[in-house]
C-alpha cells in the first residue's frame, strides 16, 4: 500500500452533519502524520476530496491498513467498499482568521464573507466553527453592509437560475407562527393567474414543519433545477425543496447547525431568505412578518428593524420587495406538523366547509398583494381576484396539476397514535403560547415523523367547558407521545381566563 | 430485555471531546423514542448518567439489542462489556435559553451563569452549544459584572482548596510568548524562600505548550488534591496539572472547545485564570502580561483593559492581585515545545553557561515581585533575594525535591527527527512573528508530541550570515515535519533587515 493510502471498509455509522473518518490509532498514516482524535483531515478518493473529523479506533473494528467513513462522507466521495483513499492534514483555512475577527467584534468586508461562505459551502468548516460563526453574527453584530456582503457571498457560492427576463414572483414568511402554511395556496393562486412562481422552500429550522416538509407529504419535492424548470415551464409554479438544488448551498450547511442551537438571527435570516430568492431568479417578492408576543418577531419595533434590513438588502441586490406585517397572536389553521398542515392546506384549496378561515384569509391577502405587486391586478383589486381564483376551483386544479408535474400527488397520512388533551377547567382561551406549542409538536416527533404533531381544537377567545379537548397529540411512537406529555405537564401552552358567569 | 435497555458492546472509538452513543437505526429504543442521528440522549448505567450525542448505525456492526459508547463515554460511566444501559431523551436544558439570550446580546445575571456553567461542567452541553457560548462571550460582550459572575460560577461548580489561612502565592502569564516558561523556575525560587506556592497549571490551549505539558516531561503532573497537599506540605510548592483535579472543572471543558476554535477572549481568559487561582486557594497572585505586536496582547491599550478586568474581578473575589506588563516582542528562551522548553528551564535552574538569559531575567523579576508581594522581602529587595536563591543552587535543589515528591524526576527526551532551517540571505533579524512561530511548532507536533517543536538560534537584532541556521525543527514523524515545512515555505516567521555594510 502506498504511503498515505488506506483501504475503505463500510461501518455504516451515520453522523448526519459533520463528516467523520475512522482510523486505527496505530495505522501508518496516523503515526506518520501525527493525527489525533478530532484532527481535521483531507480525505481524497480519485479526484474527489472532503474534509473530515478524525475519530480514532482503538480496537480490531478496522484491520491494519483500513479506514472507514461516516455514511455522509462515504456518499460525498462516491466511495465503494475496498476503495483506496489518501489522508492528509487538512489545509490551513485562511478564512478562520476572518471568522475569529468577527467573533472579536470587528467588521468584515466582502472578501472575508466570500472566503468564509466558500469554505462553509465546501464543507471545510467543522460544526464547531460554524456554531461560533453563527453566534458571532447574531445579536445585532452585523452592519447593513455586512449583511449585504453576506447575502451576496451566499448567492455567489451557488448557482443562479435565469428565467429570461420575465417577472418572477416569490413569497416568504419569516415564521414563528405554527401552522401558517400559506405558501402552497399562494403559489396555486398566483400560478393560476398566469404568473411565474418557481417556489423553493426550506425544511423546518427550529419549527415543527417547513413548507418543504409539508409539501413532501403531498408530492415529490426533491427536484433538481432542470426538473423544476420543466414543471414551471408547464404550470407556471412549483413547490420544491431548495436544499436539493445548488442555490445558496451554504445556507443549508448553516441551517443544519442553527437547528440544534435553536438560533435564527436577523442577519442570518435576511441573508438566508434573500439569497435563496435571488439565486432562484425572483424579481418580485412579498415577505410576511407575523408579529406577536410568542411569534418569531415579538414587537412592532423588531418587525420594523427586520423590514428595513430586508428592504435594504433586497434593494442592494436588485430584488423588488414588499413587506407585510401581519398579526401573530396565535397559531394559524388547526394542524401543526407536516401531514396535519397539509390536510389544512387541502381543505382551503378544496373550499371544504371545515377549512380554517384564518389560513384562507392570510393566503388571500398574500396572493392578492403579489398579484398587484407583479402588475397582474390593479391596486386594490388583487384580493378579490385571488378570492375568485380560489373559490372557482381554478387554484385547486392548478395545485393538482403542479403536483402531477412534480411526479404525482399523494394523500398525506394520519398518525397511528392520537390522544386528546382535555381541559380540567372551564373558561375562555386567553392565550396560546406558540413557542411552547411548537416545542410540544417537535417533542411528539414533527417534523422528522411526517404525521406527528398536534391538532388544535380551540382559538383565542373560545369558550371551553371542563372535559372538552383543547388539542389532540398525534404521534408515530409511544416514546415520543410520553415525552411530549411529560413536557406538557409542566409547560401548558393554552391559558384559560375566568369563565364569565352566565 | 426491558423497555429502554440495551446491552453494551465495546467498539473502541475515541471521539475525544463529546460523548457519543452508537445505536442501530432499527433498535427498539430508537424506534419507540423517535431518535435520529445527532439527537442528544441521556445514557444511564446503574446510578451513573451522561448526556451523549447519537450516531446511528445502519449495519451489522451492532446486533439487535446492542449499543456502544465512545471511549470517553465508556470511561465516564465506568462501563463494562455486556452492561445494560437505558437510553432516554436528554432532559430539556433551561440554561440554553440563557445561552441564546447571551448570543442575542443581552446581559446575564449570576443565576444564568451558574446554570450554564453547571450544565457545561456536567457535560450536558454539546460542543456546538459550547462553541456558540464562547463566541457569544468574546469580543467585549461581557460586562464587568458578568465576568465576575462567570468567574464565581466557575469556582462554585468545583472544589475549593483551603490552606488554613496562610499566605498562598500564585503566578500566571497570560501567554502569547512562545517559550516563556518561567513558572517552574518561579515556583522553585518562591518555595525555596519558604513560601507556599501550590501551583496548578493548564495544558496548552492555542499555544505549542502549556506549563503542564512542559512539566510532564520532567515528572508526574496528574496528581489529585490529597497527593498535591502532601507534596506542598512537604516542599512548599508543586507543579500540578489543574485538569486532573476538580478545580473549576468547567474551565477544562471550555478549553477543549476553545482549542480547535483558536479562541481566547478577555472575559473567558480572566474567568479561566482567576477561577483556577481562587479554587486552588491562592491569596496573592502576580500576573505577567507580555505586550507585543505578535503576543496575545498586542497593545498597551489592550493590556490596560485586561489588567483592569483582572484586578476588578480578583478584588470582587477577595484575591490580592498584582499585574506586571512585560515586553513581548519576541519568544523567550530557545526551545518551543514541551521537552525543548523543559531543557531551557533546567539550564536556568542549574546555572548552565548556555542558559537563556531572557528566561532567567523574566523568572527573577516575577519571583522577586512575589517575594515582596507576599511579605517575604522588603520592597526593592525581592529581586536580589530571588537571584541569591537561584544562583546559590537552593532553588535547583528545591525543584528536584518537588519533582521527587511528585513521583520522581525524569529527563526530557529529544526528538528523533531534527532539521535545521538555513537562511539564504545575510542580514539582521528585524522581526520574529510569534504567532507564525507557534503555528509551525504546532504543525510539527507540539504539544501532543512531547519532544516536537523547534529550537531558535537567533534573537531580535542578531546578525546572521547566508547559510547559517535560523532554527531547527524537531519532529517525531516525517509527516509532521513535511507539513511544517510546507507551511514555512509560504509563511516564514523570521524577517531579516538590510545587512549593515562593514
Amino acid at each position: 500500500m502506498k504511503d498515505h493510502e488506506l483501504r475503505l471498509r463500510a461501518l455504516g455509522i451515520d453522523t448526519r452533519r459533520e463528516h467523520v473518518i475512522y482510523m486505527r490509532r496505530d495505522c501508518h498514516v496516523c503515526r506518520s502524520e501525527g493525527f489525533e482524535a478530532q484532527a481535521r483531515v483531507a480525505v481524497n478518493l480519485g479526484d474527489q476530496s472532503i474534509i473530515a473529523t478524525l475519530n480514532v479506533v482503538n480496537s480490531e473494528l478496522l484491520a491494519i491498513g483500513e479506514a472507514s467513513l461516516s455514511t455522509g462522507a462515504w456518499r460525498a466521495l462516491g466511495a465503494a467498499q475496498g476503495d483506496r483513499i489518501t489522508v492528509l492534514h487538512a489545509p490551513t483555512l485562511d478564512s478562520l482568521s476572518a471568522m475569529r475577527s468577527k467573533i472579536y467584534g470587528h467588521r468584515l468586508d466582502a472578501r472575508a464573507f466570500n472566503a468564509i461562505i466558500g469554505d462553509v459551502a465546501s464543507g471545510r468548516y467543522s460544526d464547531l466553527h460554524i456554531a461560533a460563526f453563527l453566534s458571532a453574527c447574531a445579536g445585532g453584530r452585523m452592519s447593513l453592509e455586512e449583511t449585504i456582503d453576506l447575502t451576496r457571498a451566499m448567492v455567489d457560492v451557488g448557482d443562479r437560475i435565469d428565467w429570461g427576463g420575465v417577472t418572477v414572483a416569490d413569497k416568504h414568511c419569516v415564521g414563528g407562527l405554527p401552522g401558517n402554511r400559506t405558501t402552497p395556496i399562494v403559489v396555486a393562486i398566483v400560478a393560476a393567474a398566469g404568473l411565474i412562481m418557481p417556489k423553493t422552500s426550506s425544511r423546518a429550522i427550529t419549527s415543527p414543519a417547513g413548507t418543504a416538509d409539508v409539501m413532501e407529504t403531498l408530492t415529490r419535492v426533491d427536484l433538481d433545477v432542470p426538473a423544476m424548470r420543466r414543471v414551471v415551464d408547464r404550470e407556471g409554479g412549483c413547490f420544491v425543496w431548495g436544499g436539493a438544488m445548488p442555490l445558496s448551498p451554504a445556507d443549508d450547511v448553516l441551517i443544519r447547525v442553527e437547528r440544534p442551537l435553536d438560533l435564527d438571527s436577523d442577519a442570518q435570516l435576511v441573508a438566508s431568505v434573500l439569497s435563496k430568492k435571488i439565486a432562484a431568479g425572483a424579481t418580485h417578492a412579498v415577505i410576511d412578518i407575523p408579529v406577536g408576543p410568542t411569534a418569531k418577531v415579538r414587537s412592532e419595533e423588531d418587525a420594523h428593524r427586520l423590514q428595513n434590513l430586508l428592504e435594504q438588502v433586497a434593494q442592494a441586490n436588485g430584488l423588488k420587495l414588499r413587506v407585510l406585517r401581519t398579526r401573530g397572536s396565535q397559531p394559524v389553521g388547526r394542524g401543526i406538523g407536516p401531514a396535519l398542515e397539509a390536510h389544512d392546506v387541502l381543505a382551503v384549496l378544496r373550499g371544504a366547509a371545515a377549512a380554517p378561515v384564518d389560513l384562507r384569509m392570510r393566503s388571500l391577502v398574500l396572493a392578492g398583494e403579489l398579484l398587484e405587486f407583479c402588475g397582474h391586478s390593479i391596486p386594490g383589486k388583487g384580493r378579490s381576484e385571488a378570492t375568485r381564483l380560489l373559490d372557482s376551483g381554478i387554484a385547486w386544479e392548478k395545485f393538482q396539476s403542479i403536483c402531477e408535474a412534480q411526479g404525482g400527488m399523494r394523500v398525506p397520512g394520519i398518525a397511528p397514535i392520537r390522544e386528546p388533551v382535555i381541559t380540567e377547567h372551564s373558561g375562555f382561551v386567553s392565550d396560546i403560547d406558540s413557542r411552547r406549542l411548537a416545542r410540544v409538536a417537535k417533542l411528539v416527533g414533527a417534523p422528522g415523523a411526517l404525521t406527528a404533531g398536534l391538532q388544535l381544537h380551540v382559538k383565542l377567545g373560545d369558550s371551553v367547558q371542563r372535559g372538552s379537548p383543547l388539542f389532540t397529540l398525534h404521534a408515530e411512537t409511544t416514546g415520543e407521545l410520553a415525552y411530549a406529555k411529560h413536557y406538557l405537564a409542566t409547560h401548558p401552552f393554552v391559558t384559560l381566563g375566568e369563565a364569565v358567569a352566565t
